[in-house]
């Protein structure tokens, strides 16, 4: 399949199957020219674009993924309702300077037959782990597939999902598929709430008080940081705060090794804070560098 | 690392790391050849260099790789006791022409930290999976590891391990690793014994028992296909000429779908007869096709 006759979408080229993706993708690389994935389950907002800007500046082609994964939503999770709009999602993307959106169907993903699955190991089971079984392993093994079916130079994941950055850092690692994996700093709105396509799910109410998960994040770092309280108190401090704010219920709030995500005892490595937590019927997550790499 | 400066063993060039390996291979890929592989864990034989031969019908460029990899063998397993002598193993390589030796340690394959694992599904659970737990994960995880260090655009398998060998397709598939996987068929000697690395095990005595395992097979073939035997009453009548060979105990002896080895109970699709059993201390495995595929 040539470009020319491939479907168009808002301006962008869009290839449904792996092998007109591998077609385009093919040439590209036949000519020299390197590629950025931007792996994505549309929904698209600032921080999606803050990915497809560093990709282009790391590389001269661009393609963005668009696949609303179901293996990686438990039962209980948003699939059915997780918003769509693949034509407004497109317009985004050529805008932004993509080249090629990929959106393939949940069959071409996951033919009838369907087995394999990538296991990333202790870093998944922890922080986001318990509460969403299954998840991180369903993550690693369709990251697995995108970059072996595009296989671009360089793949941009948000900051914002921070244990699934260093999930897919992890498995890149270890199976050695040859990508370089870029981290792209978390885009919040002016308030402090980080830009996710679930913050649609906010009432007006939850909407005001969700900036306070970004700001107990923050008083965690500077506790830890600047008054030298212990890791484990200051989050103490923080899961309490959140409390306050107004938060149901919160999952976890805890100071991680930066890489592997251990709990850290004490601030003498790279290190993150991280937290989930609910608000109303939304489950939000953030983080932040405590002590960067 | 140029082809010039790197280590030869045997008169053929070696790479210990991925690095050097890649440097290997992205030259040749750059030059416009294609590379062929041959994974191995030494200890070579007449079948492994049955698979070089058609790795070089397919691709100007073979790599052969030789890693006893310690993940993929039981605590009561013969890791330790494994045949290994890699200078005679490069020269049987050098001399059947196979261009590079890729011949790891285990922290390159496993540094410090490893921890993903590629799970092939329901696959890996059948036949020898409930005798070897976890080896068809350890399997599945480094073959992936090397085709993904090597990048071959073409990957020779022997049929002897048959299931080994649809694992990997099913990995192969499922990941969209861009590689062409070869089955290659079991090569065997003038009795019909497999030739395996581990029949050096076999006491003179044992040796001569051996070869009832291919004809147990064979002759559970003709029962099927001839006389019309039901699959489950032909493998029962084999399992019985197993025991009366001298075989001290049968893991299993099944008629399978010849793709996802489910058990079959009619001759209605491609299938496959499988065994392993136990000759002593030595465990030996083999099958044949029953209808082609």
């Amino acid at each position: 399949m040539s470009v020319a006759q491939s479907e168009r979408l808002g301006g962008l080229a869009v290839a449904r199957t792996v092998a007109a993706l591998r077609a385009h993708v093919a040439a590209w690389h036949e000519s020299g020219e390197s590629v950025a994935l931007v792996p994505t389950m549309g929904a698209l907002h600032a921080g999606h674009l803050a990915l497809v800007a560093r990709a282009r500046e790391c590389c001269p082609l661009v393609v963005a993924s668009l696949f609303v994964n179901p293996t990686q939503f438990g039962p209980a999770e948003d699939f059915s309702r997780y918003p769509r709009d693949e034509a407004a999602d497109a317009a985004k993307l050529a805008a932004a300077g993509c080249d090629l959106l990929f959106a393939p169907g949940v069959a071409e993903m996951y033919p009838a037959g369907f087995a394999t699955t990538v296991e990333p190991g202790p870093i998944a089971e922890r922080l986001c782990g318990p509460f969403r079984p299954g998840h991180f392993r369903a993550v690693a093994t369709i990251v697995a597939k995108l970059l072996l079916q595009i296989r671009p130079e360089i793949a941009c994941f948000g900051e914002k999902d921070y244990q699934q950055l260093q999930v897919i850092r992890r498995i890149v690692r270890d199976l050695d598929i040859p990508v370089r994996i870029e981290g792209v700093p978390t885009v919040r709105e002016a308030d402090g709430l980080a830009l996710s396509s679930r913050n649609a799910y906010l009432s007006p109410e939850e909407r005001r008080i969700a900036p306070a998960l970004h700001r107990a994040l923050a008083a965690v770092g500077e506790r830890v940081r600047r008054d030298g309280v212990a890791p484990a108190a200051a989050a103490a401090e923080g899961r309490a705060a959140l409390l306050r704010a107004g938060f149901a219920k919160i999952d976890y709030l805890e100071i991680c090794d930066a890489e592997s995500l251990a709990p850290l005892e004490r601030l003498d490595r790279p290190a993150r804070v991280l937290a989930a937590a609910h608000l109303g019927k939304t489950r939000l997550i953030d983080n932040l560098t405590l002590l960067p790499e």
